[in-house]
Parts: C-alpha cells; structure tokens; sequence
C-alpha cells in the first residue's frame, strides 16, 4: 500500500455506484499498533494513527493516573521496534519510582478488550475515586461561541477531509481560539494526544479550556478530560448515560449533539454565559 | 437517572437552539462497566451497553481466541455483582481445561486503554497467526442486495433512533434476509454480541453471511469477522489501513462508505457478483 502520509495511506480501491463501477484512489486512515513501555515493561499495546506518539503516550500515563504531574516522567522517547527498526510503534517512558506502577495491583486484570479506554480497570469505582477534583466553577463560556467551534475544527482538520476515517480532539480557549487539534482513529487516543501536548508543555491544568470532540462524549472522555481539568466538553454527537452521571457528579459541563446553531446539554449549564 | 430499559436512560436535558432554551426529556444510550470471569478469575472489564450479556461474553471469550468451539464453554451465566447483587454486570464462563487461558502469557500484557478490542495482546502478529482461515471463497452477492441492507437494519433498530448513541451490528444470508441485530454503546461489543448468538446458536462458521456494522470497519471488525467465518463485511463509513491490509490478505470481502446507492470494495471484489 503506497504511503501518503504517516497518518494516510493511499490505495486502489473500486467503487460502485448504482451499477456503474470505477477504479480510483483513495486514502485510508492509518492505524498501526503502538507499545507504551515503562522502562523495558510493556504497560499497554493501543491501536493508534501514527504521529505525536510521544505526546500520546504521555497523556496515556496522565489521564490514566499513572503520573500525577510532568516531571514525574524522568525521560519519553520513540523507540526502535524489536522486529523492525523502522516503524517506530514504541515508545519508551522512565518514571520516577513513586510513580512506578503497581504491576502486582494492576496484574489481576490482565486480559482486556474494550473501547472504553478503562479496560484493565478493577472497577469503575476504582475510575471514580480519582476523580474527586472538581473543574473550575468560575468558568463561564458564551453559547454563541460555542457553536462557532466544529466551523474551526473542520478548517483545521487535514486528514479527517481525505479519509472519513479519524476522530479529532480539539482544545479551545475561553475566547474560542483554537489551541491544538490532534486526530486518531481512536476517540480517546486523540484526546490523550491533546492532553499529552499540555502536559508537555507546562498547560496542566486546562482549567480555562473547552474541548470539542468529534465523535461520542462517551464515559473515558470526560475521565481523560477531568483530569486534565478541562471544564466544559462538547462532542457532535450523543454522550451515554455514564458519561452524563459522571459530568453531573464531578460538575463538568458536557454538550452534545452540537450541530449548525443547536446543542444539548447534559450536565453543569451553569458554565454557559448568557448572551 | 430514571431507566426506561436496560439500554436506554431517560434524562433531563436542556436544548439550546440558536439562542431558545428549553428543558426536555432525552434518551440515553446505556452504558456500564461487565466484567467477564473465568471461573472465579477476572478476565476482562469492558464498558458496554447493558442486554445480551450472554451472548456478549461468548462472543468475546471465541473472537478473542479463548475458545474454539461451543463445546469448549461448559457454562456462561449473569452472576451478581459482588457489590450490588441486582444489577448483574458480571458474566461467569467455566470453560474446559484446555481453554483455560495461559495467565502467565496473558499477564505479560496487563494494563492496556484501546479502542481497538485487540488491547492487552502481545502484538498484531500475534493476531495475524490466530487467522489463517479463509472465508468462504464460493460466496457470492449481488451489489443491488448490498445497497439495501442499510433500509433493513435501520427498520430494525429500536434504540439507536432514540439515543443516536449505539452502534449496531447485523447479519444478513446471501438473500439480504435479517438474522439478527444486536447493539452496543461499543462497536466490537455489537460484533461479539451478534458472534456470540451465532455460537450459542450453533450456526459457527458463518460462511455465508453478511455483516454489517454502523461505524467504521477498523482491524478489529476484520479480526473478529474472519474468526467467526464471515466472508463480507460492509460499513456505512471508512475503514482503516490496517482493516483493509488484513482484509487483502485473509481474502475477505471490505466494503466501506455504504451509503445510498454508492459503495467502496476495498478487498476482496470477487465476490461481488455481476447484476
């Protein structure tokens, strides 16, 4: 498959469109394999689009509580992969050992298939009693401006045009500027790609920020977002009933649906400014 | 939150329309944490969309490669909840000696956040040498039939219209017939669902079936797909680079952006027989 890019791959594929087909190209969105090693320990193996790994691995480690704060992570660097030296589907983390995890704690749930970001998790209680942080109460953010932002993300968006393929994560300031924009084809590595970037650059906590994602504001979202102490997340589409109870319990405004001049909110309205 | 059903919540929500607020009523897609147990084992924690538990975890435990055959799960039940003995987010599998999984090769991989239902794996070939079935390669489909399958499926959900929040899986035999629908909050957890009646059910290998999924067909899909035999997997958007590469070489059949009358045949072509 010809390379387009490392987060596109060009193929030949045939279309048929009501009895007529055609040859053509067209783009992919590219998922490859990245290992998150602690040390020589391999912590996680996720299905990823290639591109700000480093920045996704550290905000893996920090949204899943496994640093508390950037300088815990003593070093972070792409690695070479054992079976090809090329690819790069490994990054290397060194922590400090009180950060170091607790493999016996974490062992008893070894086995995990999920799109919820929280596999390998015990419990969902286990989720919630790190989360006792509540996201700035002062934060006040227009509706008008609100729905101004997917305008934003679109015209920022690259791949996302080409493939149809990958989910975005985008941070905004309480102005509406946008500050980063990461893609994935996976929801919440976007997220930690976007708040891996903060972290890495001394923005902990997001208290002034809103995130817009594209697809679902599914229950990890709006984990990854606490901790990162994001206040207001909006996504495209519907959030799920865990999502909405969580938002409500930890005072996080979540919006939905937000499309054209229209938006739900489910939790923590006070956050949004009258006009 | 009031509970309208097991997968779907009812909740109050406020509307904001260009400028207009009003309070409404609003469904939820359903979301909570199961745990899928080995005897008295934890084997795995998935956020997934209540309903169809059973089939659930049989599905996972024969696409994840734990089991082969029906035979092999000597019994599979809800058991309650060691917290709260009412809500039953716990599925129980005795499974015979020989599928008892290697929890020291398992435990390598212990801590893994994906959305890609292969997380806690050692690496994508190890993925690839479980595969080296192909699917039928005498089935045969009419593209006419394929464009119409999306009008049954969409006929044929129930809660997605309410919550806009769940993926579906659906298969289909070679005359576009429905055989079943199953939804979930997690698009592989549709996929193990639908695979997991079809084992309960006795209907393993699915050699002529269709299967088609809501969302995007990423590698997992493919993954799951092929261990269950189907020979064509469609999806209403795109699919990934990794999705069509595994699909080219296992042979199955990709058809991705199946929307009105229009489709793409990303691999295997073959099968597509002439109007």
């Amino acid at each position: 498959m010809a390379r387009a890019s490392r987060s596109a791959d060009l193929t030949q594929v045939t279309e048929w469109n009501d009895g007529t087909t055609t040859r053509k190209d067209d783009f992919l969105a590219a998922e490859e394999p990245l290992e998150i090693r602690i040390g020589e320990n391999p912590l996680s193996v996720t299905m990823r689009t290639p591109g700000h790994d480093v920045e996704l691995a550290a905000g893996f480690l920090f949204t899943e509580g496994l640093v508390q704060r950037r300088e815990q992570i003593v070093a972070l660097e792409n690695a070479a992969n054992d079976d090809d030296g090329k690819r790069g589907n490994v990054v290397r983390a060194d922590v400090v050992s009180e950060a170091l995890p607790d493999f016996d704690k974490l062992r008893r749930h070894f086995f995990a298939a999920s799109s919820c970001g929280i596999c390998g998790k015990a419990s969902i209680d286990a989720v919630r009693s790190r989360l006792l942080r509540t996201p700035n109460s002062e934060f006040r953010v227009k509706p008008e401006l609100i729905v101004s932002l997917p305008d934003v993300l679109r015209s920022a968006q690259d791949v996302f045009e080409r493939t149809g393929g990958l989910h975005a994560a985008a941070l905004f300031d309480s102005g509406g500027k946008l500050l980063i924009v990461r893609e994935d084809i996976g929801r919440h590595n976007a997220v930690d790609k976007v708040v891996g970037w903060a972290l890495l650059n001394g923005r902990i906590p997001l208290s002034d920020s809103v995130l817009l994602v594209s697809g679902r504001g599914g229950f990890e979202i709006i984990q990854k977002a606490t901790v990162a102490g994001i206040p207001v997340v909006a996504s495209v589409s519907a959030p799920s009933s865990l999502a909405v109870q969580l938002a409500r319990e930890l005072r996080l405004t979540l919006i939905g649906f937000l499309r054209g001049k229209r938006f739900v909110v489910y939790a923590g309205e006070e956050r949004l400014a009258k006009g």
